[in-house]
């Protein structure tokens, strides 16, 4: 708490005294959430002038961090192109827990800045009820169908890992997207090229449904040491992932 | 709780008709933490026997998950190499779990089974009060001194990334084992092998107290998105890491 205050006078000051490049260089050696936290403490003008101060990297970071009011009034005030930018940087969870929490015409508002892709994601996943598995998984996960190579998975994983939430685990699915098997980017790099991943995938699998209550989901994570946890319907079908960063922000809300 | 059902009759019946090699094949599979639960609905001549079946990777990770009672009582179990074998392979924070719930005696038995290193730790993070950060820290992680170069800092890493909670995070030290910076696994893979640390490590960082309360640290993994959190004492000593699956136990076992 000492170090906000510390945070906020220092701000003010440089705004005061119009020091934009001192101020810039301040706010990228800030950690995220305690400029979410800073945000939430000045007027609108500032606020606005402080977030055209952030690199695109810093101002998404920004963005994961901020309440929802917030996301929406900063994100009405952007162009089109800062907008697409900054949302197709975001983890798409933390989209989705921002939209949540807006009303249903503020949301389409800000999907239609999404890629088709990404915009099918979030729509998806608003549709699950709050306090379920399904609201707090992403879709930006690894998956590998069980008759690739090694070789194949690993390229694959190259290819899509820039958006991935994790890749210490890659999920194995079967022609019609069940999950099969899981296999951690360790082995995976530690095994023959030409081999099938169908013979090194680990088929002892823990899951939850995408229904599931998000206690339920902790306590799984937390009994079995998983870094994350593959959400599937009641088909099989891997729908998402949950990680236990996610899992701990949700506990530790709920306990305070 | 069905799987438990399931588990535990499979194994009374491999019990009962003397299949070892079966059964050993089939604990082999199962997840440590279900074994540890099955363990404990078992009659004390079938646990030992149950155990003496494990693999020794398998009952270290048994051994972490089983109650206090019942780490003592299999341990006085087993012979010195194994205990010493086995305790060796266990990870410090849940060693200190375990014992901090013995007698001081049944402590200092099991105690005089590690090495000397390893007892010095044990015998410390004791020490600290139930719910600090002091408690749940091991000290099991990579620490490098500000002057290393990168290519030392990486054969430092080498050298004992396999005792280490976490490699993702390095933390380093000045020649009084101050805390001064961390770097990141990645940022030192893409690093000049001549670099020095100092010049390249983060010192933005985000600490906590030996005595701080556990919620609190759970708070500040949560508000910071961190995998780890380095423990330091006064003087600014590193003196452990806390990782984020033990945070969550924490708060897991809090809520419920």
């Amino acid at each position: 708490m000492l170090m906000f205050h510390k945070y906020l006078s220092k701000i003010e000051a440089l705004l005061e005294d119009g020091k934009d490049l001192e101020l810039h260089v301040f706010l990228e050696d800030m950690h995220a959430a305690d400029i979410a936290e800073v945000l939430e403490n000045l007027e609108d003008d500032q606020i606005k002038h402080v977030f055209s101060l952030l690199s695109d990297d810093k101002a998404t970071e920004v963005l994961e961090e901020i309440n929802s009011e917030q996301f929406s009034d900063i994100l009405a005030e952007l162009t089109y192109e800062k907008k697409v930018t900054l949302l197709e940087n975001m983890s798409q969870d933390d989209i989705v827990d921002k939209l949540s929490e807006l009303s249903e015409s503020r949301q389409k508002e800000i999907i239609a800045f999404l890629d088709f892709e990404d915009a099918e994601d979030v729509k998806e996943l608003l549709i699950y009820d709050e306090y379920t598995a399904g609201r707090i998984m992403t879709k930006d996960f690894v998956s590998i169908k069980r008759h690739f190579s090694v070789y194949y998975a690993i390229e694959t994983l190259r290819a899509t890992a820039p958006d991935a939430e994790t890749i210490y685990y890659i999920y194995v699915t079967d022609d019609i997207d069940r999950l099969v098997g899981v296999i951690s980017l360790r082995e995976l790099i530690i095994s023959p090229p030409n081999r099938p991943i169908e013979q090194i995938m680990n088929e002892n699998l823990i899951t939850v449904n995408i229904n599931e209550d998000q206690e339920s989901v902790a306590n799984l994570v937390s009994k079995y040491d998983l870094l994350a946890i593959p959400v599937i319907d009641d088909l099989g079908v891997l729908r998402g992932i949950i990680t236990i960063d996610d899992i701990l922000d949700v506990v530790v809300e709920e306990a305070t």
